[in-house]
Order: C-alpha cells, then structure tokens, then sequence
C-alpha cells in the first residue's frame, strides 16, 4: 500500500458544551496543523499516488472554508462541540467529496482510502481514518 | 475510524543483557517522549474518542510509576530486557487496564484500540498496538 | 553563556484591526507552543541556570492567565493588537516581573536574560528577547 | 503488534517526465529523510524487534546506493519517474532482500512487515507498506 | 528585540568542487527548508515586526528563482560552491534588496536584521546573519 | 556571520545532589539530542564554515566518551551535577579542545565560537556558548 501525506493549517475559534471541557467551555482558539494522507494500492500511470500538487491546492481550499473563523457561528456546526476528531471528519469528508467530484484527477478516483490529522500542539492530535 | 493522541515523557536508566546490545549492556539512560493513542469507531456524545485531559492524567500516572527509576532494580522487570518496544507494551498494558477499571470515564470503554509509541531519540523509536 | 529552555502551550480567541491584517480581523485563534528560554553567564551552586521544575511552573501559570479565552475582551489589551510578536513581550514581561519577586528562587536574581517564543503553526513563530 | 522504526536520510537528484510534474520536469534534487520501520507480532528471545544496530546498518546500506546519484542515470529507474513513493517502494524491496538473504539476523527472518516513509520536506511524505 | 520567522522550501540538484567534498562532487539534490528571520527593536503602528503575508510571498519569490534547478547551471553561482551556509547568504541578500526596494512595505525599512536558515536534513542546518 | 549546526545523540545514567532536584536525586537517565553548532564571520576556500563531514565525526567522537554510561561513576564528574546545562559546556569544551587541536582541519581555527545544546525531551533543553 502507497501513501502520499501534504500538509497545511487552519487557524479558528470557537468553545466547546458541555462540563468534560472545563476551561475549554470558554471561547478560545487553535492553529491547528493538518495532515491529509491519501492512500492507493497501485501507483498510477506517472508512478503517483496523486497529484501532490492538486492535493496541496484541495486541502487548502478546504481549509479555508474553516480558517479565520468563528466556528461557533457557523451552521454546519450547530448542535456539535467542533472538537479535534470531530473536524478531523469534517476535513477528510470534505476532502473526499473532492475527489470524488474529480477535483484532484481521474486517476484519484483509483484512491483507497484518506487520513486526515489534526495537530493541536506539540502534545496532543487526532485522526479520522475512512475509505474513498 | 477516529483517534485521539496525548503525549508525555519519562526518564529512566538500565542496562541490556545479550551480546546484541554492545555498550548498551552497560548501564545507561533514556528518554522516552511517550505517545499514547486511543482509538474509536464513533465519537461520544460530547464529540470526543476520549476526555483528553484524563487521558493525559492516566497517561502521566503509568508513567510517574516508571520515570526516575533505575528499571534494573524494579521486580516487575526481572529476567527481561526492557527494550524500548518492551517498554511500549508495558505502558500500553497498564494504561489498558486503566481503560477497563473506568479510569478513563465510562464512555471509553467503548474504545477499540491503544496504540503506545516511544520515541528514544530524533532517529529511533518503537510502538506497540493492541486491541482493548 | 549558558541557557535552560522549557516549552508549553495556550490556545486562545481574538481578532486584529487594521487593513493588513485581511482575513485575520474575523474572530479566530491560535494555538501558541511558547518555549521560555533562561539565560545565565555562570551556574549555580546546583550546577542549574534555574530549577527548571519552578520554572515550568511559573511560565505554566503565565499562561494560564491568557489560555482559553477571548484576548478581544481582555482590559490588558484594550487598544493593541495581540499579534504573535506582541504577545510574547507579553509573556516576557510577566515572567520577568515573577523573576524579579522570587517566585523562581534566589538564585534565579542572577538570570541575565529571557526569550520568549510563540511558535503560531509550522510555518510561523516569533519572538521576544529582554534582559533581566 | 510491535514495531521498531529508524531513521536516515538520502540526497538525490532527478527530474520527472510528463506534464502533471510542471516545473519538476527540469532536473532539481531532494533530501529524503527515511524511516524504515519493522513490524512483527511477538518479540525475540532478546526482547526486540529487531538488533536495531542492524537495521540501522542496512538502512544505511540501502541508501548508500541511491544517496548522492543523479537518479536519472540510474539504470534501475530507466523508463519510471522516481517520484517520493516510488522510491519508497524501491528502499523497501532492497529492505525486504536484504531481511530473507539473513542480513538483520536469523530472528528478523519472523518479522511481519515493512514500512518506508520518505519526508521530502516539512510539508510532504510518502510511504509504501509491504509484508515480509 | 522582537522577532517573526517564516518558513518555505525549495528543491535543488547541485554538485561540488573539492576533495573535501567525497562523493558529494558527483551531481545530488537537496531539499533546503527555509527559515527566514525579521528582527527588529520596536513593533510597528500595527503591533508587527513585519507583515507576515508579504514576508512570507517574498521569501516564496525568492526561493522561486532557485527551486527546481541545478545550480550548476545558474551563472549567478559560476565558480562557486553552493553549499548550504553559501546558498543561505544568497538567500538573506536577495531578502535584504527586497526589504530595502520597500516590498515588505515601508514600516520593515526599520527592519535591524535578517538570519536565514536552511535545514538540509534532521540532521544538519546552516546560517547567515545580516545587517539590514 | 555563518553557522553550521550538526546533530547526533548520546544516552547516559546519572543521579543529582540536593533537595531542587526532587525524584531526580533517584539513579535515571537521558538521552541527550545533542546539536553543535560552528560559527564563523566568513568562510573558507571552499564555501565552508567547516568540514561538515568532520565535524560530525569530532562530535560523535566527543559523545562516545560519555554514551552508555554512569556519569555516577565518571571520575571527570566527582562533586558536580551532571546537569543537562553542565553536561552542554562538557561537550562544547571538548569540541573546542579539537577544534584548536586541529581535529577539524587548518581552516576550522578561524572559527569565531560554538554552541552546543542538549535536549533533554520535546520540553526542555539546554545550551552553553563559547567563543574559540
């Protein structure tokens, strides 16, 4: 199994609900680091997992219907806590809504599976692994 | 499939026994920046695979019983070399009975997996993954 | 010239005013690892530039003054800014005024300088360099 | 399962054939930092993985032939574009030779698995994963 | 004295001239990340050391006309080797003539220094401190 | 001014005298990223700071003295704590010893200074400065 790994990163506020976040019920913030990794059995025809250069551009623009933003405010988001994991999905699902529109190339649609990470310090990440 | 990672370290001395550790068989130290990764199918009601600042605590505790220790004069080590992957499964076992004892709140014993990593230095590091 | 540097992090919601700042006037965040970093000519009696469990501790609680909140609603920053490079002075100034009241120890009176850094993301940091 | 990864690195040049490579199409070159981890389900008789000693000495081997070449005329890559997972693919393989030819020792002969991960920059890798 | 640093990349093929160099005098490559560090004494009306957008795009630019190259074909180097403490001169000087033709603005013409750093690998870095 | 930093590592036992250091007085260990840094106002015939190839050499040769070992048991540390700050002009003092030796070739004797920094975890780390 191939993989190919690009990274960026999103910076946003927003607060959590409920008393397991103590502190983190307050309106605070993250930069999250994100890792998108996209996974194939076999290479394609210019010996690529993908266009890394395509993936690059798809994360970005992912991200930045989240970056500089208030995540609080928005209505994708009502009625969930917008924790680590829970956005990790959101990327990765997002992600693979490109690809299955075409948006990083025929041969992506070869792609077996997707892992998004997200870094939110040097101590703590999540992941949300799933097929394509 | 989601995850949830926390990290921390420990700092121990020991020595090896067998021709295959060299100069390793004299005593020695390490520092091990300890990762510890729990895994889930589906997040839980407050959107989380874990409560993370009781993962960090639980982790910090397995760890407090192991770090400032020469592991030579620990009885729970006799007769086995505590390898760095050694290690890993020993910190993965006790944080996985901490897992089953509810240390963790009652939600995470839905978790599926725990992945321990330790990272002896910027070119070495082992892990081992187990189910829970 | 010795130095002894310990790292910790804050997450943290706020906004900026002024044209070039583009999209980072909306309300976002930040996670900021901030790394402290002690500066002394001469060891102590304890071959130490400071106890570093002390000052873990005190830039432990620097930080909890700022983490988890909406800078934008904090009378400290009222009509500034709190850009990476504005907040570590920030950060400087406050471990500053702790070392001068003790809380670091006597020894630590003989410290010649501090730096402050606040790395932002992986492709972003600034920092802060005062005398003692 | 337990793993033990270690790492090396590699300084290549190379240019890439066809239009999706853009500018990559001119001859330019790469650091590849490469970790090589090894997987296997019960440890040895030492308590390892692997005599990480070893590993790392074949890790550098593997590399010792690829490190400071012009891969574009490498006879081995005739006819292929020598992309990041492609050459995992490729430091894999002679891995994975060099473990059946008893390279690592008798006991790696148990070993499960193989992955290659190559870090090309801070923002891009690429892993290939096989079984022993 | 304040301080912002952003970071980039560029992919290079090269080789050297010297005994000194062993088998780094057959044609290789590299991938550089690079730091580029802004210094100044005093933060500007906005609260900054220097826009970080535009340092960021000027660093980008910078790096644009070397990456993707073998710098042994570029006139601007006949004669010389580009090593990596050589190339992170090349680098500060081309970031000081944009800094004093007013492309990070006219507040960074109060600019004290730059430091450019390239990281050729987890194992070893260069750089070049200026004036400005 | 250039710099040249190197990286490698060593793994020692240890103990600490006095009250500050808490658990620490226990027998433990560290593995020290060790990371040296060469400094000079400009460079030599061949575009160099200093043989980056040697300088690695005389480094790892410098850590070989004191990996795999109780720093109790060294007659070099009777009376003194091994600190992480301590142990960083050890290793700074020994390089330096080489550098005016020769160790390093001719052009190395017209280096300005060193820094030498240990890390002692992805949280703390030390350094000690010197001129040559």
């Amino acid at each position: 199994m191939f993989s190919v790994t690009v990274r960026d990163q999103m910076m946003i506020a927003h607060s959590f609900h409920g008393e397991v976040f103590g502190h983190a019920q307050r309106l605070h913030g993250a930069t999250y680091v994100v890792d998108a990794t996209f996974r194939r059995v076999a290479l394609d025809a210019d010996d690529l997992v993908v266009d890394i250069g395509r993936a690059g551009e798809e994360l970005h623009s992912v991200l930045a219907e989240l970056t500089y933003r208030n995540l609080d405010e928005e209505a994708a988001f009502a009625g969930t806590n917008t924790t680590t994991e829970a956005l990790a999905r959101v990327v990765a699902d997002r992600l693979a809504d490109r690809v299955h529109a075409g948006a990083l190339g025929e041969t992506a649609r070869e792609l077996e599976g997707l892992v998004v990470t997200l870094h939110e310090s040097h101590i703590a990440w999540a992941s949300y692994e799933r097929p394509l």
